[in-house]
């Protein structure tokens, strides 16, 4: 069968099984979560198994071992798994919500209410682990999902996947709820991109030039170009710590920082200080003239390092001579996801939060803490940099639409 | 100048303009509305002057006397306008609204604030009076907005944006904010579609083919495919008024009705009469087997009229043996715009709103009520079936997205 066949049929059957979750109760979702959970555990044998072969065409493909490390399953990361899909368990279901209701002067009586977007199609390049959050999150929200990982882990997404189908096909809810393009064929992405008529939404979740690829109906970013803007009033013991965090905590994901900028009244007093923590920290600096006047070890930096993703344990420093330059060099450079200012000035911190355009702004936080958990929101399927639909992450309510019920007692238009 | 780059001059300083309307108070953008009203009316003259261009040529064109009639502007539609730019500025501002505001754990204060989307790119084909709608409908919610009307009403809608441009330039507010393209070249429409560096939504508003063409970032119908199902248990005196108002108190609109459904056990007592009342009011009917056996004068319908939008005094009408086979009907034939059914049963008022998958579904009220100001929303943009950033009315507050402000005191990611 060729794959444009492959993919249209199970989009099919998808659009069918949506049918379906969009009537189950929040109770038969919830006990399908449980059972996928369940199911993860009790098949991480078969799973561990199935990774295995990914891992051993990758050693032979070559591979990095960074790479490797990301695609290995072990029973750990898979109880990890499971306690993710009992987390979603617990969330409030989003689906029937009545997002507002108001009554007009001749008595119609309407209401925005919550319901599922139906068939999600979710590209990806991540962990295989992604691939239950995903699967869980959809069914929380009622969507089918129609999951695309990366071609190196095929075959344990294609594992995964089988145990949360059969999970959910125990509870009375259909089986193509939860569906895997197990195809490396690069045509069957293409061919998901074409099918709106079963698709109501694709989310691909990458770097820029994969999600350029990937039609840009919603945009999940895995990457971003974060700054932390360092005020004349901070307080600088704390900018340490974030710039430190932000950059360091973890380098390789969208809202850690790449560049940080130094209102020049308080550079001399702070750079030296926060160079050498950063430094202890591994990073290395690459910096703006006059950052290496006052830190002279730092190399200097190229104008191509301010547009960088370096996803890695370098920064970017530049000091500005206002703060309305920091605005303009945010402005400029930065990838509209979390950018920070350290500031004690409120009228500062008022003027960033407004006059800075990305789908967090952060102020006296570091950027690292942007994101679906930390925000409180449950997993997220990525951050969205999007500005229709959902910006910034993607959680089970963004996965709804809504639609207007109008009930009346039989109103006509005058 | 070319075509290509007329727009991105256009684009390009739409996305000065938008920075600065972003930042403008609730105060200076109504006194900007309430300028647009005013100088419409002190312009109507020059504007009607305009319009006769449009005409005379519309004419020496062939044009239908329907489109004439559509495209012509006197000193009442001028002052309509002025009116509706006037309850613009009255509604409350969608930009700044704290949508939602939470504090975690370890102290971090979140909040999810409304900010305007940036550039609206608007194309539309329909009367000049819209162009000053969507005009004030972007100034109100902080968009800049470039507009690209119907090619037969170019002199028209130029000179309605020249008012409204000099209008915005007097409270201090760039004129950009509101731009036309003035061209009545195709090719200035297909570039605005690759500028979206520039421009952050594309809103085609139009039938079916104008907006599959127009790349399908967001869906703003002029038609939609709406349906009434009059259930067993309806009050049918009531159920004729509603069918009556649906299809004739305006057929060139999205939401007027186009196919009428009838349980069987109802048939008998409905059918006549209401037949009666529809051609009353000038309505030809196009009938099942089951209606012609009921009503003989009726025309026999073919299978295409249960897909087919009139926009005219034509009406589908068809018996159904069950409820199942009516939200059959309507998930098969259906635009997802309005749906509406005429019951007294509760149990099947609420499986028709749970089942029946529209923009806006309706109990015992016309389908011609599903618009924005009939909802108490204000002025729209239009109806969108798209399940994507907004569904239903397009007014100010869809016109918005969100941001996440993120206040705290230090904190880090552990």
């Amino acid at each position: 069968m060729d794959a444009a066949a492959h993919v249209t049929g199970k989009a099919r059957a998808a659009k069918a099984a949506a049918r379906a979750l969009a009537l189950a109760s929040t109770r038969t979702k919830d006990e399908a979560l449980q059972q996928m959970a369940r199911g993860l555990e009790e098949k991480t044998a078969a799973i561990i198994e199935a990774n295995r072969g990914d891992l051993e065409r990758g050693r032979a493909a070559g591979l990095t071992r960074a790479f490797l490390d990301r695609l290995t399953l072990t029973e750990a990361r898979i109880a990890e798994m499971a306690t993710g899909l009992r987390q979603i368990a617990a969330l409030p279901d989003p689906v029937g919500e009545t997002v507002d209701a108001w009554r007009r002067p001749n008595g119609l009586e309407i209401s925005r209410v919550r319901v599922p977007l139906g068939v999600v199609g979710f590209i990806y390049e991540s962990r295989p682990n992604v691939t239950a959050d995903a699967a869980g999150l959809c069914l929380k929200s009622g969507n089918a999902v129609l999951l695309r990982g990366g071609s190196e882990a095929l075959d344990s997404n294609t594992a995964i996947t089988q145990v949360l189908a059969r999970a959910v096909e125990k509870t009375g809810l259909p089986a193509e709820a939860v569906q895997v393009l197990d195809t490396a064929d690069r045509a069957a992405v293409m061919s998901m991109l074409t099918l709106d008529r079963y698709i109501d939404l694709i989310i691909p979740r990458g770097g820029e030039e994969f999600v350029r690829l990937v039609a840009e109906k919603a945009t999940v970013h895995d990457r971003g170009l974060c700054h932390v803007y360092v005020d004349e009033s901070a307080d600088l013991e704390m900018a340490a710590a974030i710039v430190v965090n932000a950059k360091a905590q973890r380098v390789s994901v969208c809202n850690s920082a790449e560049t940080l900028l130094v209102h020049a009244a308080v550079a001399e007093g702070f750079l030296p200080a926060a160079a050498a923590r950063l430094q202890a920290a591994g990073v290395e600096l690459r910096g703006c003239e006059r950052t290496r006047a006052l830190v002279p070890a730092v190399r200097p930096a190229a104008e191509s390092d301010w547009d960088t993703e370096y996803l890695d344990y370098i920064l970017a420093v530049r000091v500005v001579a206002s703060f309305e330059e920091a605005v303009d060099h945010i402005r400029r450079h930065g990838s509209g996801l979390a950018e920070a200012i350290v500031t004690s000035d409120l009228r500062r911190a008022r003027r960033f939060t407004q006059e800075i355009d990305a789908a967090a702004v952060v102020v006296n936080a570091s950027t690292r803490l942007v994101d679906g958990s930390q925000f409180g929101m449950g997993a997220e399927m990525g951050i969205s940099t999007s500005r229709l639909h959902a910006r910034g992450p993607v959680g089970v309510r963004e996965l709804t639409t809504t639609k207007f019920v109008v009930m009346g007692d039989g109103q006509v238009r005058e």
